[in-house]
């Protein structure tokens, strides 16, 4: 099953992905509330629609027609993972120093999240944006002190996820927060379910492009820290509540490291294409569209 | 004027504080869409209640009879200061590095947030919690690329933070993401509108203690980045919103730094008292508080 977010009824809602059409379904914190149970639930909507011919009466939508949104509750903590592919750690900022022990996670708030085909700004002082193609994974359930079992049977889904990052502001002190939470930085693709999508450790292709030209080409399977591992972890640490995102970090390729600097400006087309999980395509615009943020 | 947050009508609610009373307004998400409209028909009718003799006819609770949670849209960003007092980067991890030429931003997820009173537990692999004692600033209106007296205006409150922090977590990787975010570990007192707190330039005395025994002892007019400084700096990179929180920095005297080290224990009971704000207590627990995260 595929899940995306829409404004229905004035407010944010999950609603099911079948090809080019959409049903709502209850309201994102809802869906949270019961995500295994709404994915059942939508399993049988689909399965019927496709037996008795959908119309609109049926409650479908074209996806044409709808506004798209995260699928992601307004509370929900976005936890990104630096660092967490051996040739991507090599290639930066980091590359003389040792492989951490530990994931590095960083912080997203939910107000830089996106969708597919939302222009993003480039900031003031920055001399273009940077891509990060990776996976996100969606949780599920409700994680507290969990080992690795628990934590991979926590995970519900997962998605495209473009963690677009203003180097300039990311690289003014230790900290990187400023530069990973530009407005509309963060888009996500639809959520597939994580029957459909199975282990990252076999390994899904991780590519992005910019104006169609390969920038990053890398695979799953390289990840330093399995997702279960990460979840195990922070859940030491804090509670993890369904909705919450895990970026799984982004492989080699990264536009900075280059030499020249290879960074997106208005007018480009970044995407992020990863296996199963489908192609998420962002265009870069300039300053004023910060106006709607 | 001063405003918590209550659990009313089975949601967060912004209500007025008058001494032991308080008085519902609207939603906490409304309340921000127009928090200097509602601070004046606050003032009117808080007024208008000293006046007549406010009963629970009018609609006022008593502070004790409510569920106060955090004034703060669970969209909110709480971008947090580190290494803002120089006394408090000289005593830690970073002292023997250069002060930074940026104010140092690392974040809070709402999730993470708490009130007066409510206990924090201590997670697995910590030593003990520590304190951070600091002054909260709340962002009024939309900032966007502000300039330094914009970004004054537009703050519309404080309020006392405790920035509890579990080091350990905080110090495993460069960023310090994961143990600044701990179950409960983010307590925030009432909102003070600025009107009756002034310029934090001017001097608050900010006093952290431990089971009654002073541990920090510092002043906002020793703080490195002024608010609006941070302010101006973070909306070249992203928009903030109202309900948006800045925390500011905590001074000398955490525990960590010490010789023996001195870290919250389960049944201590640590204090944030601020000149202005009040003091905002914080009893620390066992593990076994994690379950109502």
């Amino acid at each position: 099953m595929q899940f995306i977010g829409i404004t229905h009824h004035g407010g944010p809602w999950a609603a099911a992905l079948a090809g080019s059409r959409v049903l709502p379904l209850t309201s994102v914190d809802e869906f949270w509330a019961d995500a295994e149970g709404w994915q059942d639930k939508a399993a049988a909507l689909v399965a019927g629609a496709a037996h008795a011919g959908a119309s609109d009466d049926d409650g479908w939508l074209e996806r044409g027609s709808v506004t798209e949104v995260p699928l992601v509750p307004a509370s929900a903590r976005v936890i990104c993972v630096g660092l967490n592919y051996k040739a991507h750690a090599a290639e930066g900022s980091f590359k003389d120093q040792e492989l951490p022990p530990y994931p590095t996670l960083f912080a997203r708030w939910t107000a830089s999240l996106s969708v597919g085909n939302v222009p993003v700004p480039v900031p003031a002082g920055e001399a273009g944006l940077d891509w990060e193609g990776e996976v996100a994974a969606y949780i599920g359930r409700r994680v507290e002190s969990a080992g690795e079992d628990t934590a991979a049977d926590a995970v519900f889904g997962y998605s495209t996820f473009n963690d677009i990052t203003s180097r300039r502001a990311q690289k003014l002190t230790s900290q990187w927060t400023l530069g990973k939470n530009g407005d509309f930085s963060g888009p996500l693709g639809p959520v597939v379910s994580r029957d459909e999508v199975g282990d990252l450790r076999d390994g899904l292709q991780v590519r992005t492009r910019v104006n169609g030209i390969e920038a990053q080409n890398g695979n799953t399977r390289d990840m330093i820290f399995s997702v279960p591992a990460i979840i195990s972890l922070i859940s030491e640490t804090f509670t993890l509540h369904p909705g919450d995102v895990i970026a799984t970090g982004t492989p080699e390729g990264v536009g900075y490291a280059r030499t020249p600097q290879w960074l997106l400006q208005p007018g480009d087309t970044v995407e992020v294409e990863i296996e199963t999980l489908g192609t998420l395509t962002t265009p870069v615009g300039d300053i004023s569209l910060r106006s709607r943020a």
